[in-house]
């Protein structure tokens, strides 16, 4: 399969995530996006107290949106900031119980269609044996019809 | 099925929920449990800023964690605060935008075995028409010879 | 809610599937649809050497057929027989070990959007403890358009 | 990650199936193992009468199949013949229409634990764009002492 290529850069896609969800980012930057190519992005968690267990874990709450937010970023850096493309299933196994270190999210698009988008997410820490958890995901992805407020 | 009972009390799982996540009500106390019963465990993600997304809406990823809390309270409600239980799988279909109000999940276990333990958690909105989210979720339940230290 | 009523009988439905799957009843009628209701339908699944693994377990693929195909009758039951409804997700939970008899699958549905319909199955056994498996599972509804074939 | 090694060949493999599963090949073999490696087993589904849909399309059940078995080749493949493995969980996205052809399925371990392993499973088939499905999938291993009898 000839793979689909980005449509925007990384620099503008953490310039549009600031601008549409400028929450994310209270109390210190977590969630970075490091690199897109075809059909995929990478994503980094920070290991910080803000989103760990006690024993000094990354919760599984922190993981499940670091998927959510890695799949929203490979979906539009392949579409583009037009669409307000929303999560409609996600389902995540969790492998291995994290390091202290930050988490790596390696987002991959399996299709990219004119109505869905489905990916997977693969997550994994440098220096800590095989991946902490995995995910997919579906993304709907609105009709232009819809975006200009008629049928 | 004669379903399980509850051994612990609403008190009880707040209370253990308190001293082990002391860090989930920093900034304010929003995810609630307010029922347990045979097999169940009722809970409320209260409606505020810090879990919204622009426009006013709940965040996927604050469900999310409403699910996973709401499925780690039905468990150890049905097997004690004792075990260290944790989440393997969770799958959760988004089904409609929320609207700006407290989310309810009733959590359900479909199966609590001595290894694993199997639920759904539905969520809705007083007030408004049809679910918002679906979830089934699967948690390991640790040996207690594990607890104990040896094979 | 108000839940969606059928548009189709239980006789419609079987004389859609007898058509559009006649392959389905090759070497005897297992799968038979029992009821159909606001957003629900019952399916049987007939206890037959021919769904059996070794030791006369009902197999994996055989629940998993079931529940598709009760996902696709609740789904039809509700739409009517125009649409090429397609299974975009399916995600099952086996919870207990079938016993040495037929099953019932309750499909119900969560959400029947213009695009998607969204619905769980649960399955169980006359006279016996507790569901054999829990599903949740996505239908892509495709455009009216399309069935015209124009974009 | 250093990737666990087979213990099993092919050949060993497909006796142990035919043994086990001796139904599955009733009306032919479509079924087949063609490869085991590190972490990972690689099977074909033949494209024959058996499991289409009208119109030529292999069925979203016969991938289901394809998957779970799958799975349970390259389970098996790294613990060997010995455990009673059983599904607990499956989750397929349909991701295009097959073509009328065979399609390949490539499982490869994400975890083996001593009680769980979670794989995921790719299917396409050769000549056409992009993958048909892609499968997430826990297999529950049991201990050796239910083998033995006693807790």
């Amino acid at each position: 399969m000839a793979e689909p290529s980005p449509v925007m850069t990384v620099e503008e896609l953490e310039g549009f995530m600031d601008k549409a969800f400028p929450q994310m980012h209270e109390g210190g930057r977590l969630n970075v996006i490091e690199a897109v190519g075809p059909s995929t992005a990478r994503l980094r968690l920070r290991y910080a107290d803000r989103n760990l267990r006690p024993g000094g874990t990354i919760s599984g709450p922190a993981m499940m949106a670091l998927a959510d937010y890695a799949m929203y970023a490979v979906v539009l850096a392949h579409i583009g900031p037009v669409a307000l493309a929303v999560t409609t299933n996600l389902n995540i196994n969790f492998l291995r119980k994290p390091g202290p270190a930050d988490i790596i999210a390696e987002a991959k698009l399996l299709k990219l269609g004119r109505r869905l988008a489905v990916g997977d997410v693969l997550m994994w820490q440098d220096g800590f044996d095989g991946p902490v958890a995995h995910v997919t995901s579906t993304y709907s992805i609105p009709p232009l019809r819809d975006e200009q407020g008629n049928a």
